[in-house]
């Protein structure tokens, strides 16, 4: 035991090094079969930690018959339900293919997905560019219009964009988006407002079809939730390089989908923590409740595993889920200072005095105090097709079993 | 007395009433000749109460000689000097045109200047479209050649995108901005931000010269104080509809001309109460001090008079002027409570519990507790070309003697 303390110490120490000098850059958009490792035409990757079609989530599902319609590889949803269920498809979460995806997090081999460098390490992370209808489980025709928009008409449109930028950085993105009341998990209208006046002019310049330009800039202009794709990207690109240090306790992802939610250890390789996903409470969209909701969804939670947020609630006092409960913005993200090992002094908070963002969170620090990480979370119908998008938005926190079991798992390892 | 006490009261429900009625909407960017009441080939319009020629502050001199050698009535600064001083070019104040002119406020003919309706009223009112440099006292060549695309390039691509978009409401505007740290004077980095987004698309399916195009969009993306013409013009529509109303001690306009600090008071008619400008202390950019600074200029305290900028700084706790004090920001906006009459419900500030922004400075509140109007404000360089744009940052405040002689005629006209 005396050994081992010490070395959890320089271990962690090294994550918390590597995660405050991550400094991603976007760089491009591209299919997700020419990108993605490990990427077949008969894959599909989904949010969380793995699940077979038999339990999938209803959103889950619904994501995956849009994803096989879209693809011609089914004409009908039912077509497509027996082709899902007929073990050719491939399912896999996207977490381990260095990929990350909203909601329903459906990955599938023609989607556009965002490509952003780590760049003083190198490794890439991806994020699918979701149309939030199919993310939730939408199926219908206009669904699969706008899957089409985005991998015919967007794609091309913002790849020639950042590329004729040389790239952009989303450090200074996301820090400028902090003081303007973002905590850039659901509450973005800053980061979406900065980043759509940021590629506007290259957007012009690169590319010739001028409807196509104005399309790109109305979907920027109409749809809030715009950046988050590229966010989820940029923290999972961060996570990843801090993941996979021997003897390190830090978490490197939360991730649910729909069933279970799962999360990943620096220190404990690619095994995955397991617990059952909770329904999710929170503000409804009106005619719905959290009865409607399907439970805790989406590999998104990488955001707050960033220390972004849930964790960083705390910068956006005027956000649906806090705005309410006067305070409770700064309470949660104190609370998450609590778990983690370090503050992050690119990404201050205004109204907690420009601490930075609560960064690291130890498996110790969360069994030993019994607080769980909070995440800021948008909630899909459970019923597949049912609405077209969100019905809400609500705070979740993973089971505590998750980190329990990982902890025990830790000791099994490590502990002579 | 018995009788002046309920008719003030009333006469300034009614100032309230206007006020919180105010509805601009931005209609079209238009040669100030064109749009201007009174305004002739032979006119200069400037910031702040009436000044002459061999009065008249370094920068202000400064823009002056820019207009006229921008508009070939001089070739040189020596021609341009001796054409101010000949009597031929007619000064006045742009207040006195529905106009309102950021820092030296020289609006002359050909200047691109905002048209902004305030739609429950009918008025309408404008702001030039300034160059920084040009606004701030320079006249050299790159000013010239700015100032020409102002005016060859910006207003006919601005002017197209607007008026395609059938107008665009600042209404909703501010009142999103305030939520993301703006407080609409010097921190506009939100207003600027969501003004790109908003009319991006309206440019590109407006203009067809793409080049006109992309220049526009950089233009908006890198300049953070690119919305605040449009702020100044809507703020100065607002306040037009509540000025020339029997009786009411409320004001409707403080502006600096760099000498002199003059307010106006809706019951006052069009009177100028006077008062020296103040050297402004703030944060000064590095190479700068005070003792550079040209006193208190510009029109824009508009935007204070309407309740934004100092008046609801509590709302941008980042920006510059008041990061470093911690609460600052809360303290100045919870002043400016004690001497106005009304919180404005559409502009509710996020870290004052969501109170609405300070509305309808009360004269008779500012001698009685002898707290004055605070103003954010930018400070250009007190000689004439010396320095390109701005060269600080602070908080002014319009000196005394300008409400007590304000209330002085206020009891003349209207006591027995």
């Amino acid at each position: 035991m005396e050994e081992i303390v010490p070395k959890i110490g320089k271990a962690n120490q090294e994550a918390v090094r590597r995660i405050l000098a991550g400094d991603p850059i976007w760089e491009d958009v591209r299919p997700a079969r020419e990108v993605i490792p490990g990427m077949t035409e008969n894959s599909i990757l989904h949010a969380g930690p793995p699940v077979t079609w038999d339990r999938m989530a209803g959103p889950m599902r619904g994501a995956v018959m849009a994803a096989l319609m879209f693809e011609n590889r089914a004409r009908t949803p039912e077509e497509a339900t027996r082709l899902a269920a007929g073990g050719k498809i491939q399912f896999s979460p996207c977490h381990g293919h260095s990929a990350v995806g909203a909601m329903a997090g459906v990955l599938y081999p023609s989607m556009p997905v965002f490509v952003v460098r780590n760049a003083p390490f190198g490794n890439v992370a991806y994020c699918g560019w979701r149309d939030l209808a199919q993310a939730s489980g939408c199926f219908d025709e206009t669904t699969l219009k706008n899957m089409g928009w985005l991998r015919d008409v967007g794609m091309p449109a913002l790849s020639a964009a950042v590329r004729r930028r040389g790239g952009l950085e989303l450090k200074p993105l996301w820090a400028r988006a902090l003081t303007m009341g973002d905590e850039l998990h659901n509450r973005v209208s800053a980061g979406t407002s900065i980043f759509a006046r940021a590629i506007a002019p290259y957007l012009v310049r690169a590319v010739a079809d001028t409807s196509a330009v104005a399309e790109v800039l109305e979907y920027l202009a109409d749809f809030d939730l715009a950046i988050v794709p590229l966010t989820m990207a940029g923290c999972k690109s961060i996570l990843d390089a801090a993941h996979g240090i021997e003897a390190s306790t830090v978490v490197t992802a939360i991730a649910r989908n729909g069933v279970e939610v799962g999360i990943r250890v620096s220190g404990l390789a690619d095994q995955w923590f397991v617990g059952p996903a909770q329904p999710v409470k929170g503000t409804y969209h009106p005619g719905f409740t959290q009865e409607d909701g399907c439970p805790d969804l989406g590999d998104s939670a990488i955001i707050e595993t960033a220390g972004f947020g849930g964790c960083a609630i705390a910068a956006a006092p005027t956000h649906i889920t806090v705005a309410d409960k006067p305070g409770a913005a700064g309470d949660y993200t104190r609370e998450m200072y609590e778990i983690t090992l370090a503050k992050n002094p690119s990404y201050p908070i205004p109204t907690l005095g420009f601490q930075g963002i609560p960064t690291a969170i130890d498996i110790r620090k969360v069994v030993e105090t019994g607080i769980l990480p909070i995440v800021d979370t948008p909630v899909a119908h459970k019923e597949p097709g049912k609405v077209r998008g969100v019905i809400g938005f609500g705070m979740s926190r993973p089971p505590m079993e998750c980190f329990v079991k990982a902890l025990t798992a830790f000791g099994e390892r490590y502990l002579p």
